[in-house]
């Protein structure tokens, strides 16, 4: 027994297709079969029949879903438990014994909130990085988000290291492709200082042998450049350039200090890089060259790093946070325009997770990851740029509904795959025991 | 015939009562009297006639109402207009003509749109900087906000600036105390650039005459410090301090281009600080050293600046980006933690405001300018230190109810004072007219 194709009428105010594209479509309409878009374009007529619903767009604009392109879900569970403290300080006393505590139950609420979180500020997929990768994955399946997951991986111990590979390869057959597609894997080795260059070799086999990008962290502090020049007498991307690293599909996170030839290296190797504005500015890490990378042609997406180190999961803050910061800190307002600010939360963020073409972008055949923000906002009036009001005055909460795949999962603000009453009760117990 | 007390009992899970405390009062109450605070503290019997309402407050969080220590209301009418372009170009080609453009109705509504969004963010309390301040005192008056309101004076044409000092005095007696003293007046000389020394002097003597503060912008570009000297061989606050500006009550905002000897001058004179850190990054003029003004013991409250160069009016966002700033700048996240920077959005901006003793504070006496936070949302759960949380995860749509002097405004998220489908109306037909 085949089941019938469904078909979704959106006919919103405002269309913003994406993809380089942000000038609006006005009263233009899209339709969803199943889960990819059919049509996007002027308003045509539709008899009844031909489709099953429509949903209304009266003062509505839909673009394509956020991309957060490196978090660790779970460290919801540690959102406001230690902040304003010195990194090794806030690592040593704080995070790392609580994230000791963590079980495999912990990892599935705290990444369900997490998810819930992301869904209600637009966020339609996400790379994330942490362990006990089942759950997140679980989380990812029952839920109906997007994600690429990575375990992380350390090599500094190498019975623990080789293990951990052996972990990734499970999680590998056990998840990739799961959700009919929703959910891929990468490998996760950590950081070039918690991975050394031996083991960093070992992971790229796998990756080659399973045709798998990798997730790294990489020149996240002024403290790892100096470590790094010290022990390898290279800056971090020179090291994981002299490895053949680049030769992989590699999504490095954060890369905020950079020399002019490491950003050459970045851009010219087609490196994927996740900027993190609020968790390095919060961490103190310091303030990424974003406007030299895109101006270098580096391919640049947005993250949000985990929630106790932000401590949201927004990427509409991010974005904004991205584009006034570089104009901010270099003198220049003309930097980071709200449409290469929004590329970066969309197209640049499937590119950097290595998914299929199409997705992020509003346009025929794409999957129908799909969101609509309520215009009748205040703050979003009056409307004259909708690009601008995106990046510079939206909300997460202005988003209204969520579609991953053809499927709903937030409408009206009300999440449709999250029981968010226990997800809150689960969180909050749990956050106690593993906080004491 | 007078009338009767009216008693409003607040019993939230988390009572915040601010002014450097920042530690919750669990399951506590608060009690209105008519527009002042009776009882803050641990729950109480009370009998069902002795009190004329209670407002529900299960997951909900009460504490000082948010103040916004400059801003350009009507400016919203200009949101998303001109983004991301030079200083000059965006005031020469499109600010200043669409401004030279606008009507005293046109003022009336923008800031009708300013203070819908402001009190939807948790915002009881603005400083203004604008012209035609009639009609910004009038929609004030209406909605219930409370308000320091200057009129922009400039003083490079000696008949326009004289006309300027008479105008401003006639909206002291008209409007100086309104709305049983929500609304004052400050002189708001526009800037040193605008407003030469012997200007600045005239405009000092009315203050003298009439007892009011001053508003002036001040330091806030790079180019401005160098013309300064040019001009004067002083930089703008060393010019402000010759001329004895700092012996009168001054609210600067900006100051983003100091010297350590103009951070001391700002600090050992006593000078109110807004600072807006939105507003600088997106337009470029730079990074303020709030830390170095902070540590030398300067008064600094926040400000959003004008909605055409933010583009919201949302102290929450400023008070975080206030806070990261500093951390990411310098490299040091122990900077600013979050109970410094949620003094800032509330006590501080009382102060830098002038107003009256035990406003910013929840305590007894106080005027009752209250906000209730919703905390049944993902990002903010579990709930950990709730300081935190207000910093570095709350958004302005978290801000459930908002009072000011015992009187709601916002209920549920429902403005109660304002026609809102009015308001986006007018705006968005008198946008279009403008901007032609």
């Amino acid at each position: 027994m085949t089941q019938a194709l469904t078909k979704l009428l959106l006919r919103p105010d405002f269309i913003l297709v994406g993809g380089n594209n942000w000038k609006p479509i006005k009263n233009g309409e899209l339709l969803v079969e199943n889960d990819r878009i059919l049509y996007v374009g002027p308003r045509r007529q539709y008899e009844g029949r031909e489709i099953d619903r429509e949903i209304e767009g009266k003062n509505k604009l839909i673009m394509p879903g956020l991309v957060n392109a490196h978090t660790h879900a779970a460290m919801t569970l540690f959102r406001g438990y230690a902040d304003d403290m010195a990194l090794m300080n806030w690592l040593e006393k704080k995070i790392w014994p609580a994230e000791a505590r963590l079980t495999p139950e912990d990892i599935y609420w705290g990444t369900m909130l997490a998810i819930g979180e992301m869904i209600r500020g637009g966020i339609t997929c996400f790379a994330d990085m942490y362990f006990h990768m089942d759950m997140v994955a679980q989380a990812c399946l029952e839920s109906g988000i997007r994600a690429a997951l990575s375990q992380g991986l350390i090599g500094l111990d190498k019975a623990k290291g080789a293990a951990g590979i052996i972990e990734s390869k499970n999680i590998v057959s056990r998840w990739h492709g799961a959700g009919e597609g929703r959910i891929t894997i990468m490998l996760g080795p950590h950081a070039p200082y918690t991975c050394p260059p031996q083991y960093l070799v070992e992971v790229m086999e796998v990756a080659a042998d399973l045709d798998l990008p990798l997730h790294i962290h990489l020149a996240e502090t002024r403290n790892e450049v100096k470590e790094s020049l010290q022990k390898h007498n290279k800056r971090p991307v020179e090291l994981m350039d002299s490895i053949g690293l680049f030769q992989h599909k590699v999504l490095a996170a954060h890369c905020v200090h950079l020399s002019q030839e490491e950003i050459n290296i970045l851009a010219s190797k087609g490196v994927a890089i996740a900027h993190n504005p609020g968790s390095n500015l919060k961490l103190g890490s310091g303030i990424a060259p974003l406007a030299d990378l895109l101006k270098e042609g580096a391919l640049v997406a947005l993250g949000t790093d985990g929630a106790a180190s932000n401590n949201n999961l927004d990427i509409l803050e991010e974005l904004r946070l991205a584009a006034l910061l570089a104009k901010g800190s270099q003198e220049d307002p003309s930097l980071i325009p709200a449409h290469q600010a929004l590329d970066m939360a969309t197209l640049n963020g499937v590119k950097s997770l290595f998914l299929e073409d199409g997705l992020g972008v509003l346009k025929t055949h794409s999957p129908a990851d799909i969101i609509m923000l309520d215009l009748e906002k205040p703050h979003l009036n009056p409307l004259h740029e909708l690009d601008a009001h995106l990046v510079y005055a939206a909300q997460s909460s202005d988003v209204e509904m969520v579609m991953v795949k053809g499927k709903i999962l937030m409408e009206k603000r009300r999440l449709l795959t999250i029981d968010e009453e226990r997800v809150f009760y689960e969180a909050n117990t749990r956050a106690t025991h593993l906080t004491y």
